[in-house]
């Protein structure tokens, strides 16, 4: 069987996570991993059964490799736009973690660059393959809630970050929201249009330092007239991510998964198990479905289900919250891009 | 035993639900029950075996009645003023549905007033007694989340009420989202400072005609520091009324009741009933212990648990949601309250 | 409205239930209520809003009453029989807790004296009337699970009780099992003819000081060729009701109920409370639709929902289970009813 | 990393399976398949990533690679004495699917045998290996349920196997229900004494032409005085597999797994997904895990989790339930060792 030949460029826990799924998809094959210290990377590879992965201190050797059809980025957001441009142009499909970039007028670019390339470009918003939330998209799309009246999502995370990454996170809407942004508009199967946000440091001072929040709500309107809200949290000591689709004629809703169905009864009460910890957790299945897809679309030409533009909306709807969290005010989306455009 | 005797002003759908709750409360007697219509109300006490209660077409006759000592006020909303002003006159506690009045300014005289007189007067949040409702705030009171960072409510009826209704009711946040906003300051024990709302007609246009809205999502900021959102329908097919409250150590959240357990497992898919039609099944046993713990206030001289004074805070978060879908900015109550000031 | 005039024959808890629960059925009064020790029930009848209730030391009272149509027995078990005869004797309709009696052959000729004197028995198997239990009969009735084929009930009570009771209960089939029994045979529409009983003494000796158990298992073999498991034990912490009817096209079970539906998520897991601790809690709606439906017989000359001959079947397969654990096998009940004849 | 090399003989869906599992597990390789009708396994062995393993049409080539450590026995029941004898002398481990033979005697052999051989032998009870059946146990060994005193089994499959596969698959309980024998063992942690069965075919008359059964409910007695009831079906349209354990301090359950959390609610009511179809679905992890425990057994020279001697102990219960079932009562599992001893 023919097999695509892929690159990864960062070994982080993202990066090590993607090399590890290719080994259950027999359409793919790692080749090469670069990272800026790959010093433990050979034991890592041995370790994992991936003793033939070419491992590399330089992007370059992956970029250089002409068996190398596509690239996974997975380093630091801000080393995105320059690999991304050197990846295009040496000719390479392109998966690359989110967000692109934190600049919305860069993104914006290589939302045009990819087009002009024709290569295939998909963004990381691994939540859209996950189980639970694919089956309330299919059936939103079926119909089977007539018309999106209300979204609901919820999403929070177990415990803060290290405050190194903090400061160079772009911030709670940014970083973690944006994956919620996403999210919206592929439940709702409308733009979204304005956005308000409140925000508050409840968990810990030290987002404050970093002129951050830990805590938000966020509302939404989109184009279709439908209204929708999301809570977040830093620290809720396990991951939390829940969505609810409301419709004209009913409304489709999930729970977090959990690592068994076991239900303890005493005198005491009922007990179980909390939900997963994690996106490692939560996500195993959807990580490995994202990578599927992008590597069918390598294979069979089809179209990536997550594009750049995609990335870049996301990107938007998280400056305009940004924004609104700053102003105090409710901020169409078109206000931004208009800003967008004078500043070219 | 010695038992409070009552009188029912106003014999609609949900005075006429007390009265029969009041079968099952010895310590209370239903004296008199008055309304405008009062013919079919003699065959109604006798088949619901109240044969005893006399029946009248004046309030006047309930307020003249030495013997009734609390008055439950159930008439449409603009009476509500008038009435509670002569049954305080007369020194009758009162109970009274929700709103007190369309008018904030009037609703704060009657706070003061209530206070003056010295009676007991207790506001219709039935939903306070809700064995769910109930049973998370004393959670939550008692710490098992911690510090409340966050607060969720979704509360969408069953369907749309009449066009009559409609035109009357005041709109969504004051007929409908009145109970949420209760709700709100009875489960993070804090009050609100700030408001921002969204609205929409989705389900029925006779809503814009009306210069109403169908669909709303409500963001709150209260004192605490703590963010909450409300999402409101007027078309859910069935009662959704949920709550959750997210707190530093956990969340707590309910789910709407159901007329029964059962499921069904077929080779098409598990089925079950959908929950609880409306506020009548829903709330019946909330009903009951509200009316109970105005009794209970009564003979025993304790506090009601939701006052003139809860009655008049909902209200004016209600009034400043209005204000703030109108202005689409978020409005500070105290602005609000300083405008008020300022009438006077 | 014409009102069904009742009587209630023993007031122990179960007595005092009844007559409480009659407050809220208008097209029934109670009259009288007797008692061995009356005393205390003036001030019961006062505090329960029952003030027109006459209390009285002697049944004879009660059945001498001509007003009186219809009475509740429910006095201990060893006192039905007579009881039962007189009652008829002055043409009154009967209510009976179970079990009839502790005599099959008794029990068998009570069945053959109603059928003569024409007059409603209705046996006090409340779980007929249970939201739960009824919707699920409703449903396999309704042919939603095709074929019934298999049964399984789990039946626990929270503690065990007292040992004066042990004494004179009966033993668990016949006093605790036998609801079981009975819903076995309302669930499956089809008659029991074969019993295997497993029983075991692991939570108290002191029942097996009484010939008793307070753990077991029944395998029931249904006339349909269906097949049934039934699990008992006397100490769940709380009342663990569950059944579960599976059949050709699908699978019909109920889960316990539960006084709230808050669930607690923390760092250390899920809680929620306890189900409903025992049969006043869980079946508290269950007992007032069993009068209610025993009055609407007397009054509109229906037949009652449980018979005595529906009595009559649970304690033949409650007699067998017994007959099969002494004797380690299978038993047929159609054994049983043999001999039942060759002793008359 | 150290690698154990294995061999697979029989490549029908299991063996397969074993195999794919495999490239997980950077620990193990698979170094050879054999199967008597190999031609097909070349372009499975490509499309499945493992284009490194030979295929083979005879069993010996593997037993005769000496490099190859252990084998997995995934053939017909009827040739797996002889490939186990075969192995043993070879000196191979051995994973073996169950029932280890058809023939109760033999298999006490085979645990004598490897015994002597002094080599590693892990029955295929994938069920131990599942998430939320070893959660259970896991919970019950820690005390958490007190002592266990009640075990109920639920065990359906989706549907009935081909008639072909009914006439050689020694019945439903050395077929189907063995499974629930040893869990019963796994979860109890005390040995089955008595077992009593009950029998129908209520499906299809296709299970009385092979003198086999379609339903069945079994009654356990543990040395421990515990008692159980296990229920099985052929046709549940879905894989029904659930365990409850009631102890002295409580009880825990567990539900069958679902493809996903989402709900519809609708006018119509609650709406999910069937639970996973079958063994393939619900036990995809457990197959995993049940292969790396027995691979680390090899490699780190500790015992393997579920023994030679745990798979006799299930074919003892599974011919005793056989027996019962034949003569209509409850069979002591002494009686047959003796017959057994006897026999020699």
């Amino acid at each position: 069987m023919k097999q695509v030949k892929l690159g990864i460029i960062g070994a982080g826990r993202i990066g090590k996570l993607h090399a590890e799924n290719m080994r259950g998809l027999p359409q793919a094959q790692v080749r090469a991993i670069s990272d800026l210290y790959p010093d433990s990377l050979h034991s890592w590879a041995d370790a994992s059964g991936l003793p033939g992965v070419r491992v590399s201190g330089s992007y370059r050797d992956i970029l250089d490799d002409a068996e190398i059809e596509a690239v996974l980025i997975c380093s630091p957001t801000d080393t995105h736009i320059d690999l991304i441009k050197e990846a295009l142009q040496a000719g390479k499909h392109i998966f690359c973690e989110k967000p692109i970039s934190f600049n919305l007028r860069e993104t914006a670019q290589i939302v045009e660059l990819v087009k002009a390339k024709g290569l295939k470009f998909q963004t990381g918003f691994n939540r859209r393959f996950d189980h639970n939330m694919s089956r309330v998209q299919e059936l939103v799309r079926a119909g089977r809630i007539g018309e999106p009246h209300l979204l609901r999502i919820t999403s929070r995370d177990p415990e803060p970050p290290p405050e190194s990454y903090i400061a160079s996170s772009g911030g709670l809407f940014i970083d973690m929201a944006i994956h919620d942004f996403d999210l919206a508009r592929f439940m709702m199967n409308s733009e979204v249009v304005e956005v308000y946000a409140q925000g508050a440091v409840l968990i810990d001072p030290v987002f404050a330092k970093h002129d951050d929040i830990d805590t938000a709500t966020i509302s939404l309107r989109f184009a279709s007239g439908a209204l929708g809200v999301i809570d977040n949290s830093r620290k809720a000591h396990y991951y939390d991510q829940r969505v609810e689709v409301f419709g004209s004629e009913g409304c489709l809703s999930i729970q977090n998964d959990t690592p068994n169905t076991a239900e303890l009864h005493t005198a005491a009460g009922v007990y179980r198990d909390k939900p997963l910890y994690f996106f490692l957790e939560r996500y195993t299945g959807a990580y490995v479905r994202e990578l599927e897809s992008f590597v069918q679309a390598i294979a069979g030409g089809a179209d990536v289900p997550v594009s750049a533009y995609d990335g870049y909306q996301a990107e938007l709807i998280a400056h305009a919250a940004k924004l609104s969290l700053r102003e105090r005010r409710p901020i169409a989306l078109q206000e931004l891009e208009v800003a967008l455009q004078q500043q070219q």
